[in-house]
């Protein structure tokens, strides 16, 4: 096995990283369970070395040598995925893209960029704004994250109801497939030349090629920018105005609903105990933001919405991409997950209802709260967040697993989507069949064997190894 | 072979027609090339019988049956499209969605309708209006063609630049694949589970499976409704107010600029000689419709439009869908044909420019114009439409051919992109594997020969039959 770490050496030299801090460093991303089996002192399989490819032919040399060898390699972006899709095999090789960085071209005027797929969300985001232009894309993560995991895991952003998710973002994209070769798709704004190939990339988790580099279509820094905040008796009051602006044609950027719980701990100072808030974010031409906040607003009032002071806007947006690392609170005994999920307006009030009703009966859950954050002409997605902290820690992974087996139940039977953003990696490879169908599990298992006929790149994300084709 | 025939009529009785009218009704598209050839008297091969399945079983059972015999199957919607996907080879069968007509389930409130594969796209769209709805996609074909055809060829619509093309407006299908097996996608509005599997299906032109339901998200009737037009020094002066206004984020879902020869031919009454005519359809909350109105009307004057009478547009939005056939033309001498491509704004004029000049340069070419008609924030499409009478009319085929060789090199040697909408059937075919690139092909390839891999299905469109697996 180790022969494949000599032969990685002969061929790309300093870019084969062996040392064992850094192979250590690239066994897992950040899902939960991965980091409660670190700090119970579990060991994790370590890669036999990084790639810390310097260019895509490096790339590309690396997948051909571990095909030749029948040697798996799992592709390494920012690492701060949270559902288990990097996690290395035994005797696996790494490819990380962290030293494919930086922009590659920018054309200010036609609101194109390329940047290798290594670089740092935010890193990408500030180069643009350089030039007044921005990439809309706002994860979570952007900070810690990469434009090529953004790729991978079909990344939404913050800004996702008026600029799109991240498939409506990307122009084009390069990728290193399994048997090593290039795959460049053509650089125009649409096509109808057979099936959209970039879309078997947007959402394969690394398991159907490496993403190594990323154009954006872009937008200027907007003309005007305006927040609103509104509170509502419950979720469900405030589901309604979302539904009614989406569907009368107003698209702000951001629309947050809370439920009172969520919104009491995010905006104690400006929403009412037991009421739910919505933050919206109208973004563009100065004479568009000043139409949609006022449309916007007489849907609010209509529907029972007491407007409330803007501030809380601004509130969120300084605060968004703060959270609590699951570690700290794992050593305080406390397990916490976040579940995306994502339906049609006919079930979003149910499903919200059935879900934390049923997260709350689990043993020790202290916690079951949702809110919406990415809307749609026929639909929204629930975010949930749980908390459990069970009297005796060794129950930690059992109480995880029966929240999110619950969640995706629910989810299933009522006919919603089971991930809305974060993906399927691990965490949801049980619901994944659920959610595709039998021929859909099909269609995708013959995709990847066309693509992987070895089943080498990431396996185990995704589709089971037993799947392993 | 003709065994099949007795095995489909055993297995679904009625619904399989082999009398010959009917069978020679199903053997091509409307492709200028097939009307040539059919005006000269050329025999067609027909298919063996025409499956008209009523049901998606039958759709199953008949794909199976066929599969067994490994007897190719032609899919068959409106029957509309003009690049020649349909062309039924030697001992095959077609599977038409004609009977596979109506609405399935329509859910106001939620902005969602389904309808079988083979609803009329007109019929469609006046289902939804009885409910204050619409559909939003307005191919010039919509008397035509069907809804499956619009997944099948990736098509776009008239009002696209504001609503989207077909892949923004289809939230799942319902697809038998070359097994026989029945593919439904999950009913979400968003999804990170895997590469999105509608995406196969949308662009395929009936090679990787017959889609056999469409489920729309949809939009109520716009509350407001403004038309706006200005003319320009030329078709370059033109393109930069697009640009401008698609940069600062205004979405007018029609904005139509022809060059001065077309709005010449289309506008002889609102236009003066030798001006690009720009015309702008803008809708919505009235507030935002008026607010863009503005907003845009700016952003023409101040590079160098003249507004003018805006019933240009009530003329554009009556007569849109009017189109010399071209059976009558063929019949003066005349060969006409559109190529519509697309570009990011740097190439836009250049192109434009070329490829005219390069048409009219063509013997007999008697018209070589284009109009942007389908607009992005990094780039619009071209719609080139050409003539040529050729002295011997016998030379019609190879000046043809010659017309679309020379715009196909312009726009690969430009880097642009080959077909905005209308797809490849056998009239790009030549191109597509500079479009795709080597590996782009080769993925095409990899994912035909995975689903279908005895190559039987709809052979000969987008892929040479020397391809087939």
């Amino acid at each position: 096995m180790s022969g494949i770490v000599d032969e990685l050496r002969r061929a790309l030299g300093e870019s084969v990283v062996t040392d064992p801090a850094a192979r250590k460093a690239h066994c897992r991303d950040t899902w939960v369970m991965n980091e409660l089996r670190d700090l119970r002192g579990e060991t994790f399989s370590i890669p036999l070395a990084v790639v810390e490819a310097r260019s895509t032919e490096e790339v590309s040399r690396a997948m051909r040598l571990c095909r030749e060898a029948r040697v798996a390699v799992v592709p390494y972006g920012g690492g701060s995925g949270v559902c288990g899709a990097i996690q290395v095999p035994e005797g696996a090789v790494v490819i990380s893209t962290a030293k494919l960085r930086g922009l590659v071209a920018l054309d200010s005027a036609g609101l194109i960029a390329s940047f290798r797929a290594g670089t740092n969300g935010m890193d990408a985001e500030n180069r643009v704004r350089e030039d007044g232009l921005t990439i809309g894309h706002w994860p979570q993560s952007i900070e810690v994250s990469t434009v090529g995991g953004w790729v991978a895991t079909r990344a939404a952003g913050q800004f996702s109801t008026g600029y799109g998710n991240i498939e409506d973002l990307v122009m084009d994209l390069e990728v290193v497939l399994p048997d090593g070769a290039v795959l460049r798709t053509r650089r125009t704004p649409r096509a109808s030349s057979g099936p959209d190939l970039r879309q078997l990339f947007l959402g394969s988790e690394g398991t159907l090629g490496i993403v190594t580099e990323v154009t954006f279509s872009l937008r200027p820094i907007p003309e005007a920018s305006r927040g609103q905040a509104f509170h509502f008796a419950s979720l469900a009051a405030g589901i309604e105005p979302i539904r009614l602006l989406m569907r009368a044609g107003y698209r702000p950027p951001v629309i947050r609903l809370y439920d009172p719980s969520e919104s009491r701990r995010h905006f104690p100072e400006t929403c009412p105990e037991e009421r739910a808030m919505l933050i919206l974010l109208h973004e563009g031409p100065a004479l568009m933001v000043a139409a949609e906040a006022e449309g916007v607003a007489e849907i609010c009032r209509e529907t029972g919405g007491i407007e409330t002071d803007r501030s809380a806007v601004d509130h969120w947006l300084e605060k968004r991409n703060d959270v609590p690392g699951f570690r700290e609170l794992l050593e305080k005994g406390i397990i916490v997950d976040t579940i995306e999920v994502a339906s049609t307006w006919d079930r979003v009030v149910p499903l919200y209802e059935r879900v934390t009703r049923s997260l709350s009966e689990v043993e020790s859950v202290v916690l079951a709260t949702a809110h919406s954050s990415h809307s749609y002409r026929s639909g929204t997605n629930l975010y949930f967040t749980f908390a459990a902290r069970p009297a005796e820690p060794s129950r930690m992974a059992d109480v995880y697993r029966e929240c999110w087996k619950r969640t995706m139940d629910a989810v299933l039977e009522l006919g919603a989507g089971i991930s809305h953003h974060h993906g399927i990696g691990r965490v949801r490879r049980d619901a994944l069949p659920r959610e595709l169908g039998e021929s859909g599990i099909a269609v995708l298992r013959a995709v990847k064997r066309a693509l992987d006929p070895g089943g080498l790149l990431n396996p185990g994300a995704l589709l089971y190894e037993e799947d392993r084709p």
